[in-house]
């Protein structure tokens, strides 16, 4: 007798792979060259080499029982100890290494949190666009995953739809910034009013609405844009964050939750986070990941080559008369089909070996996701493909224009 | 508001650590060659070199976006081929990649399964004594634990009171063979009675009832003691293994989960498995490791330090009077507690700064457990008080006997 949920979950297709996938099959057909593949978030920067370095010297240095040994299950204390520190260094987070849970990576840190906040009928809001495995993650925690529409063309957050579906089930806000799939970034004006409404709420509630900031992208942001630290800005917040994109070392598994002080019941949150990844059979994160970054805490991605795309890319795109928003972090593009439908859009994409994110599966259809971590090669090669396709579609609407 | 059933998980102290913490503190003050610490089950030898050489290599020579990048959630294609290529050179399993999942570790691999099979009213067995986790598991998933007390001394499987407590909601009975804390092993005899004894309930339920075998100490044993494979004794087995124990690197969390073919609803339950650890957040094993296993499948641990430990404390213990369960693998003696009860026994010997884990907390309070992947010195330094407590205890016995 299985649990028919997990199996429609575990053989559900994952759409953006199996995009990847067609596109490796057809490379081997019309020659790499000719695809234009936009269709994985893999980081396509070169992990910093203090960062091999520093596993380097552990593995040739390091007694193994103690490199390779158990760590404690929240995380090695040097390691929280260090993270801790750079919050402080950075935001003067009032961070210590008591606030820090170190987790295989965000997404097993996130299902922690929301686990530690399942309590009969809860519901947790998320905003559109958003990552689509937050409704499985919740749903498995039994909560109810409530979505607020993208607001577009902005991507910022429509306050009138969060207040209208806050309701005293509401045990948290999930937000994404730098956001996945948009490119977007909340700015403080945007948070500041958030801030105030799930204040006013709570209060109304009698119970902390808190902020999950799900942070992968943080340090992927560009230009003058600026990516607020939410506790500083609203208390009840919990931070959940990742090395994967900023070290380029996704399939590592090395991320922390930061349950600040300022939150509403901090130390039994945090409790309740440690014993919901016990549940989950969580052990300790990697070990030589955690004892690496107590000495590659303060590293930083080299975005040059992200940045270079990002133009190349938003430019040419302008220029043809596409609509995109605002590309101030992470490393997508989030595009208005010009034909209004992401999904049939990118079917014509693929057919010239364009391969397109449609947005719904983010709960936008409208626009289509391109992550730029790709060779700058690529992106110039695709420019006259991303060209035909409006200019197609221009000429349909003209035509249909003409008909009526 | 907070889930507390999760917060108690965490919140409650794990009397292990506690124990190896006090140790550590006492050790301060005693100096630490008077502390005989037998409290954390962490493995003592080394990791083989092997590990670390491929780490270093992978680290100087493979390009850092392929290494570190994600993999496929069920884990790289050439590491599950090496492990299967391992597992039918060993038991002729029939094997393939398709079968094998890699997980963060066994825990969560076990955790999987165990929410795989979760439906309602589903209990899941244990036999006495039983790794403590799987309560919390299994608790989590919604599951009712049902344990079959310790078969003492010989700690096999009492079939009647597992016949008797078999009922149409068991989706599993757990086997830990090697076994955590007794240190025993089930036999060919044993297994292939509990096999027929299943599959004429599996018959008479209409369903089956896997046995979900956890085998982290598979490699760890001794002398011509045999651990069978459990799915050439009965085909509805799931395997559940981790690379912590035999290659000495528990804190990097490289396990998998193996679903053979002739399981029932064998597919349907691997992509169960596969959402389950989805929704708890899984995204791939540690990248690293993954490639290390690639050479290091087939490495098997140097047994030589453990079996002297063993040795040299199993024939002190047995020349003393001690009753001690055949020690054939893992690294634990199960001892019995001269005075009938581990919990008052274990207090006594901390009194003496010898430090025991009382059996209770595995559901067999006459036992407890001795470590021993331990210094060789230690184990010397401390046998005269193991004489000590022993030979209070029979004068204590002596004296009531007057006394009555």
């Amino acid at each position: 007798m299985i649990n028919w949920n997990m199996h429609k979950l575990g053989a559900q297709p994952n759409n953006i792979r199996q995009l990847f996938e067609y596109g490796r099959s057809r490379a081997a057909v019309v020659g790499p060259e000719n695809i234009f593949d936009y269709s994985l978030g893999n980081p396509s920067i070169p992990t910093p080499q203090s960062v091999n370095r520093a596993a380097m010297e552990l593995l040739s240095a390091m007694d193994s029982k103690a490199l390779h040994g158990y760590t404690s299950s929240i995380g090695d204390y040097e390691a929280r100890n260090a993270i801790a520190r750079d919050l402080n260094e950075r935001f003067g987070a009032g961070a210590r290494a008591e606030n820090l849970f170190l987790a295989c990576g965000a997404a097993p840190g996130l299902v922690a949190i929301l686990r530690a906040l399942s309590v009969p009928d809860a519901e947790i809001m998320v905003i559109a666009p958003y990552f689509m495995e937050y409704r499985y993650f919740s749903e498995a925690c039994g909560e109810k995953l409530v979505v607020v529409e993208a607001d577009i063309p902005d991507f910022q957050i429509r306050f009138s739809e969060v207040e209208e579906k806050l309701t005293p089930h509401t045990q948290a806000v999930v937000l994404n910034s730098p956001n996945n799939p948009a490119g977007t970034v909340y700015t403080r004006k945007t948070l500041e009013e958030l801030a105030a409404l799930l204040t006013r709420k709570s209060e109304e509630f009698g119970h902390p609405i808190y902020i999950l900031a799900d942070e992968p992208y943080r340090e992927l942001v560009y230009g003058d844009a600026e990516v607020p630290f939410i506790p500083n800005i609203y208390p009840d917040t919990i931070v959940c964050y990742s090395y994967s994109k900023c070290l380029s070392m996704p399939g590592e598994r090395l991320g922390y939750v930061y349950v600040p002080d300022s939150a509403t019941d901090s130390r039994d949150l945090y409790l309740a986070i440690a014993g919901a990844a016990r549940a989950s059979g969580h052990i300790c994160a990697p070990s030589i990941w955690q004892k690496m970054i107590v000495s590659c805490a303060h590293e930083r991605p080299d975005l040059a080559s992200y940045d270079r795309n990002r133009r190349t890319l938003y430019d040419g795109l302008m220029e043809m008369g596409y609509t995109v928003a605002k590309p101030d972090g992470a490393f997508y593009l989030f595009v208005e089909a010009p034909d209004g439908d992401s999904e049939s859009f990118s079917e014509k994409a693929k057919q010239k070996d364009l391969l397109l994110v449609p947005g719904t599966g983010f709960g936008c259809r409208p626009y289509f996701r391109v992550c730029y971590a790709v060779d700058h090669d690529m992106i110039v090669r695709s420019l006259p493909v991303f060209r035909a396709l409006i200019d197609e579609c221009k000429a349909e609407q003209k035509e249909q224009r003409m008909k009526s």
